[in-house]
């Protein structure tokens, strides 16, 4: 296993540590494995948080307009409730907290038992549930769609709206409206490897790709051969339009990478993902090309659209201050 | 060779046309592959380049507060004069252009043939190398120590000089300051693919990384076992500190991953890093993580560091907006 790390138990605990370092504004809260803004302002707080192995998510998107807190679980497992019920109490400023959660079970059933605990303790709480993959109803470890990168657009549309001074159930409405119009579909072409389990979770031959892969390595739609970047935009974004009319409408498009991919890659399948989106008509009103949710050295990529109106639009512009996302 | 390309001859025109689309700031001008600002202001202008496949280097960092232009060669070959002169045509507004040069006898052949047709032309033109890889003294295709990573705090050194409105001689002057004060060291765990090749320049084994490897894979000092992240961080900070001497000072601290390295990995290192640092009494005044200067798919990291005086932190610290830094 050829990783630059010390303990494989050790990895998220030193990498927390090792990004607070790096950012002083951010807060790293031991053991806990919570990553806190340090300045706290009156307003509703955003936590988002889940497995690790997906750097920059989520740790990388706290901060001014993001998030105010992200709990990290172990690689690929959910955090446990009483780190984030810590989450929930860094981001409260008495304006009541949202979560943002994945849909994937562990995560569900650990965010829901936080909000519970924390509601005891007399913390409004709400949650939104992103669920943005299109490649596959049910999935390994989802009841329903996978939540993938997509969530980093429901990051920055409530955390814009919380710091407008918006109240709780107004930034709910607006996450939710940011997950009803975000619709994202991926592809892999290499496995990634637990620090703990040491090797691949399933191979891929030389000249094989996975369509519809998600984050963690859960199977897709079909095994194939190699595409070129032609026909890998083509391929994500048909299911993507199949899936939702994005017709006559401007969009926020991502092209993300899994972790190994190369930007220039990314950069080659943006180019194509706009050919296909203009000869539809569909106008692409702002455009991020980068590793925003990764799979730990899994190389692939995924395409997000998210349909925007007025308010989106002015959601997704509003500036925004974490190590991952600069506005 | 598992690639989300086209055609291997075209990826440098087509990664540049997606990253033009993606940031609608920029202007791809193709078939001379350069990428320059389409807003343009009376200043020094800098340009930059060299071969591709080092994304987002060079053309991420053009903007307010970097490069004016950056000059794209075709993977890991130096752009041809006449690209570089298109290049210096971009970011002359009148006050002269400064040209980075990262040290590889290629690029001083081409961006020198290119500086002494611009000069006939009317156009003054200085030039800075950097060489920044304490390494090897030599290499493969460089005379000289090689320019790596460290190269990105001169392009926002002198940027942010260009910036303030000083003059050819000032900017260039700044520039060669940071030259002095940065020192940059790495290694590699697995090797790249050249588009057109299709197959790796080189092998490593299962359990083997190299010390000291440089960005198209020209060999280091030392091929040995996979180590430690505290012992990675070690090995490349004391060759480092061994041939500069950045006692009692303030640094600026650059961990750069060279493509497929997780991020997870280079805060990993960064944890180790600072540790390393702080023991032996220098004090990291800003940090850097991520893929600034890559080598394709190539996972391995290197550790930059550029002693600071009153005039390099506030440059450092000025605002600039490119699509790969913004502070």
């Amino acid at each position: 296993m050829k990783k630059i790390i010390n303990q494989p138990n050790a990895v998220v605990s030193e990498l927390l540590a090792g990004m607070a370092k790096a950012y002083p504004e951010l807060k790293h809260i031991e053991n806990l494995e919570v990553i806190s803004r340090k300045e706290k302002s009156k307003k509703v707080g955003i936590v988002s948080g889940g497995g690790s192995g997906h750097e920059p998510a989520h740790a990388g998107y706290v901060g001014k307009g993001m998030l105010d807190a992200a709990v990290a679980g172990n690689v690929f497992s959910s955090p446990s409730p009483d780190r984030i019920i810590k989450g929930i109490e860094e981001a409260n400023s008495g304006e009541g907290v949202l979560l943002i959660i994945k849909n994937y079970s562990g995560d569900i059933m650990n965010f829901s038992m936080a909000k519970e605990m924390a509601e005891m303790d007399d913390i409004r709480v709400e949650s939104v549930i992103v669920k943005d993959d299109v490649a596959v109803p049910d999935s390994t470890y989802s009841t329903g769609r996978r939540g993938i990168a997509g969530t980093v657009f429901v990051h920055k549309i409530a955390g814009a709206k919380a710091e407008s001074g918006a109240c709780l159930e107004e930034v709910k409405a607006a996450a939710e409206k940011a997950i009803a119009n975000i619709r994202s579909m991926g592809m892999a072409m290499s496995a990634c490897i637990l620090p703990a389990v040491g090797k691949p979770g399933f191979e891929l031959c030389e000249n094989e790709i996975e369509i519809g892969m998600g984050i963690h390595g859960e199977p897709g739609v079909e095994r194939t051969s190699i595409k070129t970047a032609a026909e890998t935009a083509d391929i994500l974004l048909s299911k993507i339009l199949a899936d939702y009319d994005y017709s006559g409408s401007e969009v926020a498009l991502l092209i993300n990478g899994l972790g190994a991919t190369p930007l220039m890659e990314l950069y080659i399948v943006n180019n194509e993902a706009e050919k296909i989106l203009s000869s539809k008509g569909i106008k692409i009103y702002k455009t991020f090309v980068g590793n925003y949710m990764t799979a730990l050295e899994m190389s692939g990529c995924s395409i997000t659209l998210m349909k925007l109106d007025k308010e989106l639009k002015e959601l997704l512009d509003a500036p925004c201050n974490t190590p991952a996302l600069k506005i």
